[in-house]
């Protein structure tokens, strides 16, 4: 028997997650949005968002909206203990609607029967899923704009930052560190339009046992005799979502789990695009590249066994948050398989996925917002950087300089053996295709404008570069500064 | 050494794929259009399109349409060489640049340096990629239009066919077919209408090595003086794409891979629409079930051992190639953290997966469209399930009828009491329930009330099925009807 | 703004799961064994059994002993304070390893300089979940060995309960549910072994910061000078995980993700065999079947809108926390790809889905021991079954004995036809094929053999039905009755 | 519509994959063991294995022995024929057996009724399943102990080549080449350690229809009166196995899929170690680091834009398809939920996914070892790397010296203090810190041991480097060099 501390075998239910597993969860909103608490309280809005609707139709008595008021925060709930009888009937709105109604008889004697009328347990779980999801979404976007205006602040103040561009981690051909930052930019606004999208069609659910809501229907034909049943219906399929600020659904969507493919789809790309963002910060932060690092505060970056270290820790925490996202989509959308009106074990293995997968969203790209508000660009090893290879990352421009005098074909093959030569000897592609060129008696005027090439300094030599920034600034301001009518922070930044 | 009749030494390279091991394949377009010669002819069609851009922006000669127009047909080249050469450079681009550039040799001095001008290997597989993307989706529309028919047609024919809704696999409320079919309708048009978009906005890729199109900049400086590059070399990417038919990019997207994570989630919902609807016609066909059952043909549904055998071989073959599909989103996902300016693993990930993904997804919607054509309905087996429980199915029709006499906590105790004692006793729960409300001394009325709701041809109680119904084939109407002018299937087959 | 009853901006930094998401958990030792207590208990352990074992190898001075004696219970930390601080440096144990000195310093000063000595952060952390593993594998083992025991006695006690064996959903031959519990039951022990030598191989690490131990090499050198000082070193590895109950490793294994790997794969088949149970028991217990049941508590198995039903809510519950472990499978198998000598990100990636994976594997088998343990086997109802198909289910043994007179060939293509002429005119296939086989003149010796063969009860037909069940049996003594010398369950039952 | 080359309506059903889109797949074999052909020899060597063990167990006749000599080569039989009639019963084995039938019967007649006696299609299938498993296996052995070698020589050759050990992308504290070497060495030998015994536990499957044997059994006491049936059927099972070089399961495993989760496993280690090391290789490769490089072949690892490029293309590509692993480990899993006794999708979703994954660990170590054959080591550029933070690199080994004499609490402060100084001012960290400690009053004897410490030189510094690699060697020569009796490459070298 090893020795350890601890007899696991006298302790009570204790809280499996809080946090310790997850640094970068702490200094992002995930475990106030998607905790239990969170999904307790979104259940509870959805419940009495139902009563609310009915209350509206005519069908519960008005004097319930006072009750619905009083049992309004969920923190008033036990939740440990819902959480525990969730097992009996498999979900925990069994155990939910117990306690609100004993909690509702407390207020006044009869509540209890007005509240979950016409639902079954899925209704209340999904809307509240999509709850969830609608407050997630908003947090997402938020992070998500925030870093938009920084990476918009970089890509202007850098597009004239030279830089090697890399390709299968070799220096390829020169780029700008602003085009880089563009980029990412062009990639967060993207997924801010989807995340719009999505946001404003996450859908309520009610549909009763079957989908049909033929209790519902029975009642109102019972409750509201002058109105048609169907009519007085839609009234409160209608008011449900309202007072959820969700979407009403054409149909009860028990068994189609479309919605929260989508809803996987967009999350696993925003924590994507946050996470590309800091792989590329983990790479150009390198010690033997160094171009950017990360700002750390006090105890930040810091290890335990080496007391120099710096590490580029949310970049890294990022990454780590963002490898976690797709397989988890992947288990939502095995649950797109969903029999029956309700599926024996699918629609089960939605619940924790989706909410580790928004937990992991929130917390990647609230750390993207952070890492990229704290990045230090150091332009200065950018172009010390560039000569690194003696000259050969000028290779494509040089061979297009000289294919309009050689031919495409002859000019990439002079270059290729210049190339190899240069490498084999240590001696810079600029001398060493120098020497070939005079070698084949090329003319001097040729020679000269071979050797400008060989020049970081010309951005005017990285094509569209600064045209491509400008497009994705002009997108950003369109979707994201005139938008909410902020100031431009390019131009303040001026 | 164990006895088999190959020596597998002597084996040259075999095709791997053929569809030995996806039957459904058969019967689709699959291998027509993901196969290794659609890419490959997606690849010439990506090389000649540049070609034919640039010629439109007079920076290649004219007489380079001609030559394009006898390269146009991939078959005249060589794949397997292509494919084994592939592996020099780390894709299959750089061999295919050469081939291309001998075959444009033949047919002209000098033409193949006017092939593969500016772009890089990425920017040619990517095309390729999203060309072979454009066919897959608009087969895969094709195929969940041709669903949405029938499913239509069903949906219609079937508003008053009462079955058994099931919830957990145990029967717990009526409901009818059609609102089943309904169901699947409704999840096939929302993945069309994901489709149209995603279909609509596939992007072309032209950034050369790094992105800025640094070489087509300088070309369109030398070669056409008199414009300014920018407005050159926009000129190209749109008459790229637009010779594509795709979407011209406002930047390249080498490492900003949403276009593939949308894609890859509209293929996983239209193979999930599929294996769902295919997922319920196995279950209904179960033996002790058999409410539906696939028409088979001459040879089909078999069994090696068993000579009696009707198996649903489409559903499951459905249901077999959807459960595929959700790994290959998550290894797409995973290629969303793509790092420098072309990584260093994660872009050659995705070939393979994207293929497969798409092969799956052409597979599970055809097989689905021809399932739902051959779907015979046995509505009598139907009507004779609604009574193996004994009544215990009205269990919710029942308590809301008596809520609105005895409030719904009190209503829904006495069932659960009678129901649990009807299942002990094996009495029907109409007798039981009878029998408690009288000694409870209920009138006359209630219990006559009560006593109607056990008949299962009453579908005013089926709620809001019929309605439903109605909204989503209004739905169907205004998206698939109307955009083709086509008669519409359900006023035809009345 | 939608009406909620929550102000999300006031919430200070809960719980993100207490369980209520996963009701399975509930009832098992998940929570437990896999907590962020659990978790932190385990750092604990790891960072004292390394001063413990610095103390055996005379490298810190033995009060040390005490003061490790009184830092023993990680309950006197600060979880949330430490869960908090992880973000600085990206990793729980470097905020431990203060909270850890500064209670170090208050049983003795001094003390803290003689814990964490030669160790990295990931030497802690990767020991603890090695540690967590090592307790979740013994629960699973626990569980799974009970979960043998009722399988075993299912086996022996329905050897001869004869039932409707059914392929792709459909009754093929028949079978006994003898032997399925056999199947169960063989798989059950196939992953009990695995589980054994994964739990028995589970490795300790220690490498320091880049895995040679430089620094531990370096205090064995200063501080136990008449000894070589990798003999030293080697007895501190030894002991560090002797302490722990683990394995000493020949190498640290930073990057060399193997066992993470081999460690998945068994919790995923151990989720998996738990989860094939489960939904063999989801399937035999639709209404429609009905062969076996769930035996339910009070409170069990009800829905919240219909009062009769009796759910399987253990077997969806079972099955839906197996669907989900594949997924995070992979996550962990992708970290295998760890680069450098500690990777950014993909070592990050790993501590919560290992955690989840560990959790969702100790609720899946703890709820399929429970589940077997309640399992209604139904043999009448299984016999009912048998005639659903008017003797169909016997085409495969009627033609086994049709072929010894008239060849395989021939035979199955006599039963194929009358098979479907019985299908087709609702008659039974005895019939049918009495007809044709008289018709074709066949005498009547054949004739009365083949009418044998529709009698379910021949249990001598089932083949090696019971010879299986005996083999499986015998494996399940060795396995795990000798094993721990407890009567034999099936002897005691008999 | 767009102008494309091709016309996809007139194409028949071209084959699927050939290999472009793996061009790693080329130089391996891959195709050859995991190809359709492939998986219709292995399908015929099931079918004529049973059919052989049949003969032995006179249930046969003997004359069926020249009838299998002349069936054994499936290149005879008609594949695209085979695959194509596959759907009508959902899987190729029911058309394989017809096919077969018409040449057995071409070769005497009554043939084919001696030919899938007893067998289910699955029993054939999954059989050819592991055989195709067991060729794999050996072929990834094979390739997996060719690396070792190479990594063996590697690890031994450079154990005094100091390089900068990194952690989360940072230089992190010395380590040496051959100590990575020894790292990647120690993965490799234990996934050839489980390697081993998956491929020696793979089992064959005979089971019929529903996994009982009956009618095997009826035809044993039918045409061999004088022996017990089931040893009949004992010695049936066993040659078929036998014959095969699989192994006899002790029951049938249709439903018990733990058999593939483990193949799958390894596959998937196999994968991944390949993956790691070439991930490694590819960021040491990287321009900036250039420690090591990939020797290339003629027109290997250039581009199709940039002359110069030299990318480590293997290592790439080796990476990619590790990349791919994990989510086809996932699908596979999922089918362990396999249900009745056989599952309507969850079996036939497995064989797509397993191919893949076979073909992919293949290349991948292929890959893998080739790589390592061509690995250039830069040992120069390793030591120049190490000078890159002035110092910084040295401080976890400078803090140990200081803890001596301050303690290690007040060692790693002074440290850390003296770190942020040289880097904020750029200056060597010897320096800052030989002033504080001056300033300090230290003597001099300790800032001369502090001064040594800054040397790279000494590999007695790098801990137990030397010891580890001699540990992995010395299971390298155990498990690799005794087993097959080979020249020791380590000894041979020097």
């Amino acid at each position: 028997m090893p020795e350890t501390g601890v007899d696991t075998e006298s302790w009570g239910w204790p809280t499996i997650d809080a946090g310790l597993l997850n640094p970068l969860g702490h200094g992002s909103r995930e475990a106030q949005l998607t905790s239990d608490a969170a999904w307790l309280q979104a259940l509870v809005d959805a419940e009495l968002a139902l009563t609310r609707a009915l209350i509206d139709a005519e069908l519960v008595p008005t004097w319930m909206t006072a009750v619905c008021d009083e049992l309004a925060n969920a923190a008033h709930l036990d939740l440990a203990a819902i959480a525990a009888q969730g097992r009996g009937g498999g979900n925990p709105v069994i155990p939910l609607v117990k306690h609100l109604g004993v909690a509702a008889e407390a207020v006044r004697a009869g509540a209890s029967d007005h509240i979950h009328v016409g639902a079954t347990s899925q209704d209340i779980l999904d809307t509240a899923a999509m709850l969830v999801a609608h407050r997630v979404t908003a947090e997402i976007t938020t992070q998500l704009t925030d870093l938009t205006k920084t990476l918009a602040l970089l890509a202007d103040e850098h597009r004239d930052t030279i830089m090697a561009g890399r390709t299968l981690g070799q220096q390829a051909s020169p780029t700008s560190f602003g085009f880089l930052a563009a980029g990412w930019l062009d990639a967060v606004l993207a997924v801010l339009r989807r995340l719009d999208e999505v946001h404003n069609a996450l859908p309520a659910q009610l549909g009763g046992a079957v989908g049909n809501l033929a209790v519902l229907t029975e009642i109102a034909r019972a409750r509201r005799t002058g109105t048609p049943a169907q009519h007085t219906v839609d009234e409160v399929v209608q008011g449900y979502a309202r007072h959820l600020g969700l979407v009403a659904p054409p149909l009860s969507w028990h068994t189609n789990r479309l919605s929260i493919a989508e809803l996987a789809g967009v999350l696993a790309s925003a924590a994507g695009v946050a996470g590309a963002f800091a792989l590329d910060v983990s790479v150009l932060s390198r010690t033997e590249i160094g171009e950017v690092s990360e700002r750390l505060g006090a105890g930040e970056g810091g290890s335990s066994a080496m007391p120099h270290k710096r590490n580029p820790v949310s970049a890294v925490l990022v990454v780590g948050a963002a490898r976690q996202a797709p397989a988890l989509v992947s288990t939502l959308l095995g649950s797109v398989l969903a029999e029956d009106q309700r599926p024996s074990g699918a629609w089960h293995a939605e619940w924790k996925p989706l909410r580790t997968l928004e937990g992991l969203a929130v917390s990647a790209v609230t750390g993207a917002a952070s890492l990229a508000a704290r990045l230090d660009v150091d332009s200065d090893r950018m172009r010390a950087n560039l000569e690194v290879t003696d000259g050969l990352i000028f290779s494509e421009r040089v061979t297009t300089i000289l294919a309009e005098a050689l031919g495409k074909t002859a000019a990439f093959d002079v270059v290729q053996r210049a190339s190899r030569e240069a490498f084999e000897t240590n001696r810079p592609l600029q001398i060493v295709l120098g020497g070939v060129l005079a070698s084949d008696g090329r003319d001097d005027a040729l020679l000269s404008r071979i050797w400008t090439a060989f020049t970081a300094t010309a951005t005017a030599d990285l094509g569209q570069s600064s045209a491509g920034i400008d497009r994705v600034l002009a997108r950003y301001r369109g979707q994201c500064v005139e938008a909410d009518a902020a100031p431009d922070p390019i131009r303040t930044a001026r």
